[in-house]
C-alpha cells in the first residue's frame, strides 16, 4: 500500500471527524470522510449524520462539489453499496468522478458490503485496510462490537480516591473529583447512546444522569438513562425519572441481558457509571471494553472500593488491563485502559520486546 | 534580579547536579555548583561529596582552574563561611577570583551563614534567592526539612492495583507492578538514607530492602534498612538481617519517635515502604512529605487497601494531596504527590486561578 502524505493526513482527519459525531449516529457507524482534489488539497470533509441523514462521504462530496472530480476520497469505513434510508455511497463517489478511494476498515456486514467492488468496476482505484487498526480502535469500535458480538460496546467510568474509594465510610462522595474531571464525564456521556447505573447508585446518589454543559444546562441531545433495577427498588421520585431525558428501567437478570435490551433499542455505546457491584458484574462477565478511571489526589483509608467482589483470591488471577493513556484533568488523574482479554501474564511494554 | 541566559541554564544544571548525589551527602545538603568563565561558558561543575569530602563549589572550581577568574559561580545553596571538616567555600571562591556568585537558597543555619556577606566584603557581586523555590523543592528539600523540623524528610512509596489493593485476598503480592516500576523503586531507594518498613511487611513479604542494579546485584552504597518492630516480632532469620547492608530495628512508640532515632543517625531522607498500617500512622501524624504511588493496571476486587484507617469518616475530611507529575513506567502508572497540608477545600488547578 502506498499512501501520499496528503492522504495520510486526510485519514487522521477522517478519524477525528468520525469521533466528533460519536454518540449521535447509532445504530449507524460514526464514519469520517475527507475529499482531496487532484492536487491533494482538502476540498471537503464530512461525518455521518444522525440516522436517516446523509453518510459521511455524501457530506464531504457536497462540500467538494466539482473539485472532487479526479480527486481522492479518504474514508474510515468502506463506502456502502446498498440503499437504506440513503442511497449507496459508492454510487455517489462514482457520480462525483473521484479517481481514487482510500479506506481504513472493510465493510463487515453482508447488508452493505460490495462498495469497493462496485467502485473498482467503475474504474476507481481503491485501497482498503489503510491504518485500519487506528480506525477500528477509534470511533468505529462501538459499531464494530455491535456487528461482531451483537451487543453494545461498554465504557466503564469510575471516579475514586487514590486509595480506590468511591465514597467515604459515611457514604458521602460529593465531590471526590474536581470540576474539570466532572466536565469530562459529561463530555464522555455525550459520546454514548446510553448511561447505565444500578439501583444502588440511583438510591444512594440519586443522580440525574443527563449531559450538562459548562453552565449546567442540559444538552440538546441526551443519551438514554438506564437503571438496572432487578428488584424494583427505584422510587418514583428518583431524578432519573424527571423527564429531562428518556429513561429505561430494566429488570434484566444480569449484564448480558441488560446489554441485549439496549442493543434492541439501537444502543451501540454504553457508559457504565454505576457503583462497585454493577461494575464487578460487568467485569466478571467480560463485558467491559474500555475503562476510564478518574483518580482524585486524596486518601480516605475507608469506604466502598471502586470495584466489588470479582471472585479473585490470588495475585496470579488478577483481572489485567492495559493503559492506553494517562492525562491530568485539573487536579485529578485520568487513566484510560482496556482489558487485555488474555489470562495469565500481564503484558508490560518492556517485557514484550 | 537579572540573570543572563547562561546563568539561568547553569542554575538548572546545578539543581540536576545536586539531585545526582541525593542519598550520598547526609547529614550535609546535596548541593550543585556550576562555574562559568567571564564569557559565560561552562568551565566547571560539581556536587557535594559524601561527608568529609569537598563541597560542590570546591569541585567546580577545581575543574575550572584559572578559567574561573573573572567568572561566575552558580550554586543551589549559599556558600558556607565556616570551617568544618572542609574549609569555607566563600574563601575558596574569593581565592579563585570569581567576580560574581549566583545563589538559589540562602544558608538557613547559624553555623554556616555569612558566606554572601564575606563574598561581598571581598568585592564579589552576589545574588541570593535566584529560582529559590525550585531548588528548595529539589535536592535540598530533605536537608531543609531537617534544618527546619529536626526530622528526616519522608517519601512514602506504595505499589498497588488500580483498585488500591497492595495484595490479593490470600496475601500474595508478587508481582503487582512490572519490572520498570520495580527498577524505579531501587533507584528511589538509592536517593534515600534509610528505607523503613513495619514488622508486618517484614513478616509478610520478608523483603531484603537493598538497592539492586539492573542485573540484581547490590549497589555499593546501601541505605540504612529500618524495621519498625515495636512488639519485637522480627525473626532472627529475616532477610533484612542478612548483613548485606546496615539494619536498624526500632522499638520506637510511633512515627515521630522513629524519625527522631533516624535523625540522630544522620538520616535526612527516608523512604517509607512498609504496609498500610505504617503508612496510615505516618499520614495521620502529618509525617509524609511526598508520595510516590505506582499503580498497576489490574483489578483484584479484594485484598488489603494501600492505606489503613486514617480516622476519616466523611468526604470533607479526606486527606488531600496535590499531583506533582504522572508518568508511565512500563505498563504501570507512577503518580507523585505532595500532601497539601491545608484542611478544608482541596486546591484544583482550575479553581485556584
Amino acid at each position: 500500500m502506498s499512501l501520499t502524505q496528503a492522504e495520510s493526513g486526510a485519514m487522521a482527519r477522517a478519524r477525528e471527524l468520525g469521533e466528533s459525531v460519536l454518540g449521535t449516529t447509532s445504530p449507524n457507524p460514526a464514519v469520517g470522510a475527507v475529499v482531496l482534489d487532484a492536487g491533494g488539497a482538502v476540498v471537503g470533509e464530512g461525518a455521518t449524520s444522525p440516522p436517516g441523514g446523509p453518510h459521511a462521504e455524501v457530506h464531504a462530496l457536497a462540500r467538494a462539489g466539482d473539485r472532487a472530480r479526479g480527486g481522492t476520497a479518504v474514508v474510515t469505513l468502506e463506502p456502502c453499496a446498498h440503499t437504506g434510508r440513503t442511497g449507496p455511497c459508492a454510487d455517489a463517489l462514482i457520480a462525483a468522478g473521484v479517481a481514487r478511494v482510500v479506506v481504513a476498515v472493510p465493510e463487515p456486514t453482508r447488508l452493505a458490503v460490495g462498495g469497493a467492488e462496485r467502485l473498482r468496476a467503475a474504474g476507481v482505484d481503491v485501497e482498503v485496510g489503510v491504518e485500519q487498526q487506528a480506525a477500528e480502535e477509534g470511533a468505529l469500535a462501538a459499531w464494530l462490537t455491535g456487528v461482531r458480538d451483537q451487543r453494545p460496546y461498554v465504557v466503564w467510568k469510575v471516579g475514586a480516591t487514590l486509595d480506590g474509594r468511591v465514597a467515604a465510610a459515611d457514604g458521602t462522595s460529593r465531590w471526590i473529583t474536581g470540576p474539570t474531571a466532572r466536565a469530562a464525564v459529561h463530555a464522555l456521556r455525550a459520546t454514548c447512546d446510553a448511561v447505565v447505573v444500578g439501583s444502588g447508585t440511583a438510591l444512594a446518589d440519586d443522580p440525574q444522569l443527563t449531559v450538562r454543559d459548562a453552565d449546567g444546562r442540559d444538552a440538546a441531545r441526551q443519551p438514554l438513562r438506564v437503571v438496572h433495577d432487578r428488584r424494583g427498588r427505584l422510587p418514583a421520585g428518583a431524578r432519573v425519572l424527571d423527564g429531562a431525558a428518556p429513561t429505561h428501567v430494566s429488570r434484566a437478570a444480569g449484564p448480558a441481558e441488560l446489554l441485549a435490551e439496549l442493543f434492541d433499542r439501537d444502543v451501540r455505546r454504553v457508559l457504565l457509571e454505576g457503583g462497585p457491584t454493577l461494575a464487578a458484574a460487568f467485569l466478571r462477565a467480560g463485558l467491559v471494553d474500555e475503562a476510564v478511571v478518574h483518580l482524585a489526589p486524596m486518601l480516605l483509608g475507608a469506604g466502598p472500593a471502586l470495584v466489588g467482589d470479582l471472585g479473585i483470591s490470588t495475585i496470579g488471577a488478577a483481572l489485567s488491563l492495559q493503559v492506553r493513556d494517562v492525562t491530568l484533568l485539573g487536579g485529578d488523574v485520568q487513566i484510560r485502559l482496556r482489558p487485555t482479554r488474555h489470562t495469565g501474564d500481564r503484558p508490560h511494554a518492556d517485557e514484550r520486546g
